[in-house]
């Protein structure tokens, strides 16, 4: 459960109204890395966390900070759009270069769908949706996850800096700026715990007895005069599992020429009879055998029989 | 430019046909770390690579490397959906509940809309769509990203793996498993290549010259009873500048109340007057000053008054 | 079945072309309450009503007077349109401040995708998509939601309409306000006839009988300091069941801590084995019982026996 | 700020796991109207509210609890969803009816995906965005969507009730029941609070002084035979204004074919040339004046003259 | 204008409720190319055609056929989900195949949403939306559009009617299938209507004196060992311009080598330094000139010196 | 599998980078006939081709030169955007209309988010999606959308190409002019080859036996005073089947007047019982037949009895 106060964590205090660096602010509160991703993100992760006590509370403490972020960006956003421009006659724009700056980077739908304020949405109005957080249940692939997320914000972040000279609006970022920088390490830092507490080796590698030995240590180039075999991921030690990296060409390891199979003719698919005849759709040809055999596999097991 | 090679890169020989296992192996194909996805953004930051030579060279190998994937899995699809039931009376299924298994698991559009054959959309037949990818033009946020997609993406594999005993099926997995235990290892080792060729310290800080000092290294807690300062990230020195972190309750560091300001009239918000009356919309309002002030200024600068 | 007029129901002259303002249009045409939205949300409404006669009759009417409404503005933006500027070089722009203010506030799809004509887009170019109608098959909700969604649309009518000094333009949108004025009423009309005729009593509380009572009548409030106790809403009786409203502060109802249970070991969940053993994935186990317990069941109806 | 506390604020104890049930459930945690609308809508909502007290704490109060709500559903589904099939062959399908029919209706994403845990989707697996939630800062059509948004919330609320028979999950929902009865009125004396405060006369009918006189009551049937005559929407008085509805045939109310003028020539679109030549796609031609008739206002305007 | 007439066009009667096939059904009512996309195209294009008479109104007699075949497929998934599943415990499904095989192809939307009727939605859950039509104001261009929506319609029709033995269903399908391919025909027709005419010469080719020779009749092929060449379209003449077709293996035409410009400073994207360094990002360095001479530009239009 | 050459196809040397010529082209980058679609629209074909040899390589031919028509673009914008604006502020674009000119007509995730580059979206910054691509295993069906698409795709090249002067930029559009005009008929040649492989008649007709005579060839007009009777289409001979094509009023066939059956009553939807009760929600319901009818099949099917 949650409560609120009506105190903002830290000032969103812009010295003048700014509907232009509004609508590029967007960016942040909606968009793939913005403040709602990493809220919705973490609060998601803590939730579904299935290790009670610091790693859960660690997720959910942070989560919660972001609810606490968004409001904070969403306040800055109706403050900067403080008396934008509800008239736009073409001509007093031709007639006044700053009001045709302003129109033309102005985001429309913060006069005709907010009255004035933010949008749920990133820089150039497409929705925030639920498909750019990540939440799997597996804590090191989360994390990285993470670290990736407040990387990618803490850039676009900076590059938002460099495009106002508003104090009160640096400020803010400033503070954004310190959060995104100690974020990056507490989830880096939190999978030296996980490393130290035995849950993984810092590789998502689950299954590894499964996998392929080869292709698991070998780089593989694909490109005429690649360059790519003077980095360190083409030649020492893998990270896990002491491998030497391999440097190959990358050439096909199968004769298998992409062909497949006879559709099924009541598809209506074009089809030369080359590979025979289509099997037949029905779920006993699903299987390679008759639907006989697969009933009476069913009535063997429902009938005892 | 590209040329393509009629064989594939590995098999993707499946037993037996198995239209449930295509509709889950779509979440590989096109969700939001399936091989489109990888494809489209190694590719994508690859072009986008400002360092001519091993970095540039290196990601789109990889880039390269992925569209094969993609052309894989898009066959196995096809081999698996032979013969997929295109007759699904209800009856029929009543009274079999091999085809009830099968329709109810099935993804009707691998029939209806591509005659037998994968689609370019996650398991819930959501499309996939450019909002997954990420290239920033900063490599070492793309490369963080690139660790989280690889872990995430094999992590998911790992899970597929286990919902299936097809021996052909498993043999593919096995050659996908390897690679994205590589290509994690390989995106940190781009990491590790970043930092000792001096490009980065490890975390994304650009000017961190401006960021406040404070927060840049605080856990806040906002949990009742958290137990947060437990980890590591709440203790103990920080991976960069070598700060003590400190643990604290999440507290307001203002008493800004979230007041927004009074609005504009013409876009008919509701409001009690309590703020004095709002700006009136245009441009010079904007600006917190006269609009005469701010034409005056571009008068100056066009005609040198 | 539909038949077409050539005439339009309405006027759409504007005095001069205007794309800056055929840009914000959109908003109105394919946004979230845009007329395409109504047309189909009606449409959608009336064909699926229950109800023969006075129902049915009067929500298709209105729904195929949108279609008329979705054409007329279609019609508006390609006269707007007329002679937009596809020469766009920026060297003219820069030297040309009306140029420079039409460019940046144009829709570019509106010159290279329909060749001077509307999109069925909203003001910031997402395309409009069903998940912004409403029919649910219970009239009294329906209507609820169709009173909210003329209310957002005419605010936003409203809103543009302080943007143009167009009389052509101002004298179509003045048509649409007073429909939507209209609308409005007709639909809260549609409620108390509802009422009237015994559908509701006008809260949607169907399995009324089923809810608790308490949370039924309580404001809980969740911020420290709240004026909400002030409100009408904490205060006095509910409108249905006569019951005094209580006004309490939001505290947790239980003691569950927000536990999940142990994971199915084959998803590769982080987990410390706190909870025990994860229940192993099949359906037998997902009933919390033995497989065959569900399957005599099965054979017991199947079989007789 | 916001604040987090352990214990949920009611009971989320289903009596067993029903993977089943939880991909129903999806609906209402990630659909149009799930509680991830309501809690972002009223935040929203309540951040952009520019009247301190009562109004704005309220908002608040309710979008702080609807947080809690978000994190008790999600919490149910991850104990609905203990022990949720991750085996998945389909001839063991075949064989247990149990198996298939848990198999079909259930969503793989929650085990791919979350690793036994809810998305942020809907049932469909169509991820939420921001595109379901409205803020217009105008409180009467803000409080209008939110009465519709509990009612088709409720609705949905009550036909998921009669699709299970887990006391536990019963519980929960009879919880949620009485709450969306409850904000349905909330929102309706919300209405009555604005009245009554002299903030709007319960239309949203700003510069209602512009509208036309007679669309704004009259009834217009489209339909062959319509009984919608026989309604309340279509005889007696309006609810505001006092105007005697009129019900008329849909008929133009103007002369105007749907023509649209000649295009651009740059543009390429068909076009017979019966309208004569394209205006050419310039600035200047845009305002249907001569170029050096805006410049020359702009020059007047930047330099006294 | 439009008007609306109870009768539907054609029967619409299944002969029993099949909630299986309706779930189907929805990929031609909201899907890519079902009834809401051919319905919005044509009305579209014919809103937005330059041409009165025969163009114009045919377009817009066949969009308004289409808003009638909405009407009737909506109305055949009312009738086809009567009685659809409302009950669903899983254990009643594990002892009932019949049960179980109806929810696994069910869409639990049409309970939860629409309470037993259609969804604007394709068989994914999908929702419609507008970015799947085609308007582009040039009539070959969209009437190969138009063939192409209404061939892959009546294939996805094909389909379903091999999945459902429903006699009434059948006859349906069997006017849609007539209707689709006179379709095709008409739009066919109306292409060599449009060369009679002297509108095109059946190839969208403005600008075609501006196209590159070479380019323009070369077939480049990129695949080891491909026979392409075999096939009509890479020998012969060309169907316009009457030039022989060339078959080349696919080379680069330049040396090229995909390098791009040193980054702006200010965005932080990573760099070698070896292009020198990045150029400032402001408005004047944009054009690679200074911005005093863009300025001097503007003040020289502006001022007339 | 694919290889890579560092060399582009083409040349693509812009003359001098141009900010709001970059936010144009997106739309053929990233839009529903940008490269991103042709390119994954052949691929996907492509592997899906059931034919092998000509047509199977082929498509996988120009699938693979168009992955280097995305490159040819994205360096192209990544010249483009050299240099372009990442100091916004408000006040410096207001007395410089160059720099208000392209703050205007810029794309902001072009440095917010890539730092310089592409995004893969369209002009509006719409990310592109699968649902925008086309492969439906029935060549004839997907040569005609393959037609489609090079037509609009060349048509909003054309549209580019006049809007922009920089000789660099109009050679590399003049390249791809050629390649669509020569894509179109290559398309349509495959059709003819199709034909002449016999595969076809050249209408997608699968099933024609089933389809209803009359509606077949004729056309149905619903609009008063529709000239449309004057084309081809409306007159002669249909293109198979050798019909006079008939010209007839759209009239209803058929008495049907769109009523739908009564609800489930557990699903709450309003309802008057003019029908009678409505069908109680179950499987056995849902077929117009007693459970226990359906369940005797199923037992005897399964038992043998």
């Amino acid at each position: 459960m949650f409560a609120h106060t009506k105190q903002l964590q830290y000032d969103v205090k812009p010295d003048r109204p700014d509907a232009m660096f509004a609508a590029k602010l967007q960016e942040v509160v909606g968009g793939q890395f913005g403040e709602m991703t990493v809220m919705m993100q973490y609060l998601w992760q803590g939730w579904n966390c299935r290790i009670p006590g610091k790693y859960k509370d660690m997720i959910l403490d942070i989560g919660t900070e972001e609810i606490g972020h968004v409001e904070m960006l969403v306040t800055l956003m109706a403050r900067l759009l403080e008396g934008a421009p509800s008239e736009t006659q073409a001509e007093a724009a031709a007639a006044n270069p700053a009001l045709a700056a302003v129109l033309g980077g102005q985001n429309v739908q913060h006069a005709i769908v907010t009255g004035g304020a933010a949008m749920p949405t990133n820089s150039q109005g497409v929705p925030w949706n639920g498909g750019y957080i990540v939440a799997s249940g597996n804590l090191l692939a989360d994390f990285r996850s993470n670290v990736a997320a407040e990387a990618q914000s803490r850039l676009q972040t900076a590059r938002l800096y460099n495009m106002t000279d508003d104090p009160g609006v640096k400020d803010t970022l400033q503070f954004n700026l310190a959060r995104d920088t100690f974020h990056q390490q507490q989830w880096l830092l939190g999978i030296e715990q996980l490393i130290e507490d035995g849950y993984t080796d810092g590789i998502e590698d689950s299954l590894s007895e499964e996998e392929k030995t080869g292709p698991g240590h070998t780089f593989y180039h694909f490109t005429a005069d690649s360059k790519a075999g003077e980095g360190r991921w083409a030649q020492g030690t893998t990270l896990i599992g002491d491998h030497e990296i391999q440097y190959e060409p990358g050439l096909p390891l199968t004769d298998d020429l992409q062909e497949i199979p006879a559709p099924d003719p009541l598809l209506h698919a074009t089809y030369d009879g080359s590979k025979g005849p289509g099997k037949p759709g029905n779920a006993a040809g699903a299987y390679g055998q008759g639907a006989e055999n697969v009933l009476s596999k069913a009535k063997e097991k429902l009938t005892g029989e």
